[in-house]
Order: C-alpha cells, then structure tokens, then sequence
C-alpha cells in the first residue's frame, strides 16, 4: 500500500521529509541561463537541473513533490518536463508527489484522476499520461468533486492530500471561519478521515492525506490529533518561515504520519552564503543533509 | 477592457452562451477514434473535433470555454491540444474561458498568473505559454491566493471566474455552511467584489468574475443582487440538468451580467435524438442555434 510504502522507506532514511522540485527558470545558475530564448529551451534547462537535484538528494530524502505551476508558466514544452521530472525521480528510487491542486466537478475530477492516477482509456488501453504515487486536491467543491480521485486512489495503489489548513498568510480567510462552532479547516479535516476510511494502511493511514501548512502549528498539532489515520503533507518549512519546532506537531509519538516539504530553500541552495562556491547540485545535497538533521533531530528526538 | 468587450459581443450575438470545450476523446464518433492507440494520436483526433465544432460555433457564440482536465488526461500531448483549441478559437474570433480552476499559495499562483495570463519572463523577454483571455481560479487559499492573478488581469487586459458556488451535488457541503450567519458562497461573493472593485468597466462589471452554477437557482438570484459588479460564468446549463428558467436570475434586468456554458449537449449533440443523421459539426451547429433560441428567449423577454 502506497502510504506504508512512503512511510517505511521515511523510516529506514530517518528523514521524512519531501524535497520541492518547483523550478522557476529564474533559479538557475547564470550559465544554464545563458542565450535562452524560448520556452522550450527554458523548459529544457529546467530538465538539466531538476535531474541533477534529484540525482543529488535520491539517497537522502524519500520523495520529491513536483509543483506544477511551475512547468505550466513554460507551456506544453513545461509540461513535458514536468511530466519528465515525475518519471526521472521515479527511476531514482524516489516517490512522486504531484502538487497540483486539482478540482471540479465529478464528471471532470475523474478526467483530472485519469491524468494523474489512472490513466486515460484510448480504445480500450489504458495510457498513463503524467506518473505520480500521490497528487494534492483541492475540495471546495465537496465529496463528488474528490470521490473520483479516492476511487481511483484504491483502483491503482495511489494517494492523494486534500488541502486541509494550508500554509500562506491568508489561509485562515476562509479556512478559519468557524461554521456552528468548527473551523472549516476542521470540518474539510473530518470529510478526509472519512474518505480515508476504507483505506488504511498498517500503521492506520490513509490514502487520503491532508496539507497542512507547518506556519501555523497550532491548528496543526489540532489537527494532528483530530485526524489519527491522515498522512500529513507539511509545506512552509524553510523559505516560509516554519522551523524544526513547527513541524514536530505534526507527527505522531512514532515519528510518522507528516511529510514535511522544502523546495527554495534546496532548489536555491548554491546562493545561500552557507553553501557559497559549490555546484547548485552539490549545495542541494548539503541543504537535504542539513535538512534532514534538523528534521530528524526534531522528529526522532 | 476584456469584460466590455465580451458583453458587447454577447449582445451584438444575442447570445450571452459559451461553447464548452471539454472534449474527452470518447466523445468522439467512431471513424476518427478508429485505429488510435497512443495519448498523441488521441490528442491529435482530439483537435480536428475541436477546429470543426469551433468552426461551427464561431458565428453563433461569442466564447469558448476549455476544461483543461480533458486535455491533461492525454499528457502533455493534451496540453499541446489545449493550447491550440485555445489559439484556434481565438483566431476565429472568439473570446477564450480557460477553465483551469487554479489555485496555490502567492509565490505559486504568480507561475500559473504567468502561465495563463501574462507569460513568462525568459531571459528579459516575456513569452506567452498558454493563450486565453479570463482563467477560472479556486480562492480556498484566501487573498493572497488570488491576488497574483487580479494584479495580471489589471496589467496584461485579461480577467479572471473564482469558484463561487459550484453546480454539482455536493457544492453546498462547503460552500452553504453558514459562518456568522454568512453563508461561505456569499463570503467569497463578497471578497470577488473587492478583488474587483478598482476594475469596472463601462457596464458595470469587473474583471473578477464568478463561477454560479445554474442548478442553483436560488443561490444564484441572492448572488445577482449582492454582487451587482460581478459577472457571473454559470455551468449546469443542459446536461447538468438547468433549464432556460434557471439561468435567467443570473442576469441583470438589461440581459447583462452572465455567460452561460454548455459543453456535453453541443459536442455530443450528434448522439441526440433531435439530430440524428447530421455530421458531429453540423449538429454541434444546431444545437448551438437552439442554444442561443432558448437563452436569448429567456433571457433578452
């Protein structure tokens, strides 16, 4: 089962934690960037780059999440790389988390499903048009808008994280506002343990999980007990401001149950001073060894 | 101003509908599905249905609306599909609805801002990656969620539908919960009018428009009145089930204020009864024309 699966090999590498492949062309060394004019040569660089990184954190972290806004801004040549990067981190041993967001109505979440989980069925082939193990969702639009993905979820030994309490400074607007006494961070928190029911794993979480941002660690150390069988994907560590102390909450007293992402402060490693004069690849790996210390000094004890 | 220009459209068409593009490749008839077996060569089909339907549509509608989740179910060959529904509906003169649904943090929603509305700055140079002139968007992450794309709507002549109240089943499991005694629909209908407010155009209407499902038609005449500078893009027309009467409380009283979408019943109008025999454009045509008969009845007296 997908989730035990990410969870054991977290276990084995003492670091739960996600490295974030959400390259802007912007990020990359001046050489990289030289003489590129098109969004194709720009999607290109962005593949060179994002192997690298992969190939440098493969033996540290267990899994990357590709944010795909990223790989939209450079248009379809973006999504190849996109589609691209998913499978280069897969050949290297690592799970893939695709951070897109998606919803809509039943009849379009199944086509996003398909995208993502399931394939899409050409004359009766099944056709698997982006890999990912887990995929984020968005469920404004309520239970028919996500039981497409949770169905296919079961169908193809896959998982996805609904956004539950997410990690900017306007998250609260709507997330916090407390309908007959609970916040609607808890109310979507509920809808998750319950989409999950019937899909716990052996150490009783589900392959539906939640995005909870490690920036507001109360709500998130709620949550944590609230939701006992939902895998935590855990965004704001790092460049958003969230430390080691902020992400303890979301664990469990075995050390599981949250996966904690780091994208800038790795993908952006070789302009840190800390990491100043090595190779953007060899200042990625520093920043996952660093990354994973501080998180499993935090998690593990 | 984008806004203006659609409106005007609409009432020189007499004909405030949009044709939605949501073309899974199941829809399409036998003889070009016949010996497909790759998501390329599906994608490929995929856009010949599209051109004809856009070309049958051009001179009866004012806009097309494309689900991308139908296209990212064929991978980037979709996407590439995607894009040049979008490019070819444009040249023919129509108004475009990229309905993506997009939603992320600040930083990240900046990269689908680019991607969708102002392009992407490669080297200095600003390179559009997906064409289109409003962009549907999820606002579960509050302001500054959406604010990226406000801000590239002012700049770029483009603008933006936040999610609302949505048409399927279960859109009031969140949307209808009452915080304060404000529903949550009517929390974000307010926040559209504000993210709107600095840009009305000359009917009144901003370039941050609402998703307001038709199958609602209650919710929907309550949004009408409170958010009187608010264009409203409004599914649930046809095989959602919303008749003629139901739309008609999404407009103003000078038969302004909303687009009504429809995909299912023109792209798969060959499989209906009503016109049997005729060609998959010729009958996506009609069912264009009695589209237009029984909004324009509905809505124009």
């Amino acid at each position: 089962m997908i989730v035990d699966k990410i969870i054991e090999r977290a276990d084995q590498m003492r670091n739960p934690s996600v490295i974030g492949i959400d390259t802007s062309f912007d990020y990359l060394p001046e050489e990289m960037k030289s003489g590129v004019g098109t969004l194709k040569d720009a999607a290109r660089a962005v593949y060179e780059f994002n192997k690298a990184v992969i190939d440098a954190a493969a033996d540290i972290a267990p899994a990357v999440k590709v944010q795909i806004a990223y790989y939209e801004a450079y248009g379809p040549a973006g999504v190849e790389t996109f589609a691209k990067t998913c499978e280069y981190a897969k050949s290297r041993g690592m799970f893939v988390i695709a951070d897109c967001k998606r919803n809509d109505i039943g009849a379009t979440a199944a086509a996003y499903a398909q995208a993502y989980l399931s394939g899409a069925v050409i004359n009766g082939k099944r056709l698997e048009a982006f890999y990912c193990d887990m995929l984020t969702v968005n469920a404004y639009l309520g239970a028919d808008g996500v039981e497409p993905f949770v169905k296919d979820c079961a169908a193809f030994e896959k998982g996805i994280f609904v956004l539950c309490k997410t990690s900017n400074p306007s998250g609260g607007q709507l997330q916090d506002l407390e309908a007959e006494g609970v916040a609607i961070y808890n109310r979507i928190g509920a809808l998750i343990e319950a989409w999950g029911e019937n899909s716990r794993g052996a150490y009783g979480y589900s392959r539906v999980g939640a995005v909870v941002g490690a920036t507001h660690p109360a709500q998130a150390a709620e949550l944590r007990q609230r939701l006992p069988h939902t895998l935590f994907l855990v965004p704001g560590y790092g460049a958003q401001g969230a430390g080691a102390a902020d992400i303890k909450v979301c664990f469990d007293h075995n050390g599981r149950g949250a996966l904690v992402n780091s994208s800038r402060a790795i993908l952006l490693a070789y302009k840190q001073p800390k990491y100043v004069g090595k190779h953007y690849a060899e200042a990625a790996r520093a920043a996952c060894i660093d990354m994973r210390k501080e998180i499993s000094e935090a998690v593990y004890g």
